[in-house]
């Protein structure tokens, strides 16, 4: 008989969540650690194996679980492993699926949050029932899970999908936190928004703005969304400067791939039309012809505070 | 038993080529037939039809033919249709898939030139074995077809891969034939080359360069590659602008699928490392630090004069 459950884990920089999971995306129990507490990722994983066994033992019993998902910074689907990761406490390469399967006794999978996002979406959200799609993640920076054919796109190496770092400014283009230039995630994340802002009101000082409110090296795109839903107005240029990069950005996509929809996922997309409107009147003036009217741009569906976990679990259904 | 051959036809503005081809990719014969001689679209496809049963029966019969793939311009893959194509004599949406097999009995499939040079390197070619690869055809205008986890990239509507169309310049962007400004192709095809030429010629009409021996306005990429080849500077460094830019959009590529080639095809290719070099250095200069030094960037396999009918006739193993 099909295992009726999965395991999701959403490791983050500072928390480790990980839910119990049914197949219609209904997350039956979850808890937390701390991600940074045990400078030994051994001792990490034998907190969470202790965690995961326990929310297991509250609901159900080990052999009705399908498997365990994990979305984590730097994940490589191909390797199983975390390459690097610059926020995490754990450096080189961290054979992370094997070691906890060690552990578990329960098949991993892991990969990156974004490419974790779009199952999630796939399987329990916006996207089910297609088979061509991009999430955007708009958070402190900008990641995407890209889907063809009912697959998520890994590339030869597993890294594919970065597309917060395809170039959208070639001259005096914004320093990336990647060491380039002019790449979306410059622009278009909610560090960028800030940035954007505190830009703005540098060349603008006496614009007549509720950001002035804010000390200006404090400014974070909240501050910007919230402005805006005040009627603003230089908040709200703020969003449309960002959502016209972002439809730029958008309809390269789309001649790539040629999606069905892409949808918007992560803190940034809660400013919902704010960025919205602008990003659809940007990507359809930025179309090939034949794209015109025909892209989705949706948000997220998966609930915002159970997405990451819901999204790593959804990659539970899929190990063998 | 599996039937042992395939029917490949190229259909351009000009000629449309038909080949008998074994598995190896051995074409057996061929022959061409006048695509603009006839102004409806069912004479054509008798015509058509009547050179298929002849090119059979010269080699061997129609029960041992697998299917037919074809190459067309604006091919639609789910649809079977010739849809707007703006070169050929046929106007609006032409279900030539349909129409061929009613004529042949042999199932047919179609699909746009440059998805049939992809399927035509996997099946034949330089991308054997490969299962993430982008193949850039560089002629007249500059297209591409997409392999992900081994499948042609479609998309939602048959119409993905359009990369001669992302946006390049997004100030002062050249206008290109698709009325948008900047695109790739308006830089990176074989008029795009000569009109390079033209500009440098334009803005420093002292240059000793072999170009002064021809018209400026009957320039072509070829004189270019001419010049290059006898060591003109000018001519040089029109294939560096050129390949410079070309490498930009494949290190935006990269991001997008991470594969593990990007095979060039198509007339500019023959330019060899002229093209080949600056676009090297250009790609791995721009992209993002774990994708460099991984990407392989090679010269098709398909011998130039058969490759347009060997990547459609690849498309015949595919038909059901």
């Amino acid at each position: 008989m099909d295992k009726p459950y999965v395991v999701g884990i959403d490791v983050g920089g500072t928390n480790t969540v990980v839910g119990i999971v049914d197949k219609r995306g209904q997350i039956l129990i979850s808890g937390s650690i701390k991600t940074a507490k045990h400078v030994k990722v051994e001792d990490y994983l034998d907190e969470l194996t202790a965690l995961i066994d326990d929310l297991i033992s509250e609901t159900t019993t080990k052999d009705q679980i399908k498997g365990i998902g994990a979305g984590t910074p730097n994940g490589n689907y191909f390797t199983g492993s975390i390459e690097f990761a610059p926020n995490l406490p754990w450096k080189g390469v961290i054979p992370f699926a094997q070691m906890l399967e060690d552990r578990t006794g329960i098949p991993v999978a892991l990969t990156n949050d974004a490419n974790a996002a779009a199952i999630g979406e796939m399987t329990y959200g916006a996207a089910r029932g297609m088979k061509d799609f991009i999430v955007i993640t708009l958070g402190t920076g900008v990641g995407s899970g890209i889907v063809v054919n009912g697959q998520l796109v890994y590339g030869h190496d597993g890294f594919a999908g970065e597309l917060g770092h395809v170039i959208m400014r070639r001259k005096n283009g914004r320093l990336c936190g990647c060491g380039r230039t002019g790449c979306l995630e410059a622009y278009a994340s909610a560090t960028g928004v800030a940035r954007t802002a505190r830009e703005y009101l540098e060349i603008r000082p006496d614009a007549k703005t509720l950001l002035h409110n804010v000390p200006v090296e404090d400014i974070t795109s909240k501050d910007v969304a919230d402005a805006a839903n005040a009627g603003d107005e230089l908040a709200k240029e703020i969003f449309r400067y960002t959502g016209s990069i972002l439809g730029e950005a958008f309809a390269d996509f789309v001649a790539f791939s040629s999606p069905e929809a892409i949808i918007l996922f992560g803190g940034l997309s809660k400013a919902g039309n704010l960025i919205m409107n602008p990003i659809h009147e940007s990507m359809e003036r930025n179309l090939l012809p034949i794209f015109r009217n025909k892209v989705k741009l949706l948000f997220s569906e998966l609930k915002e505070s159970d997405a990451a976990v819901l999204g790593a679990s959804a990659l539970g259904w899929e190990v063998k």
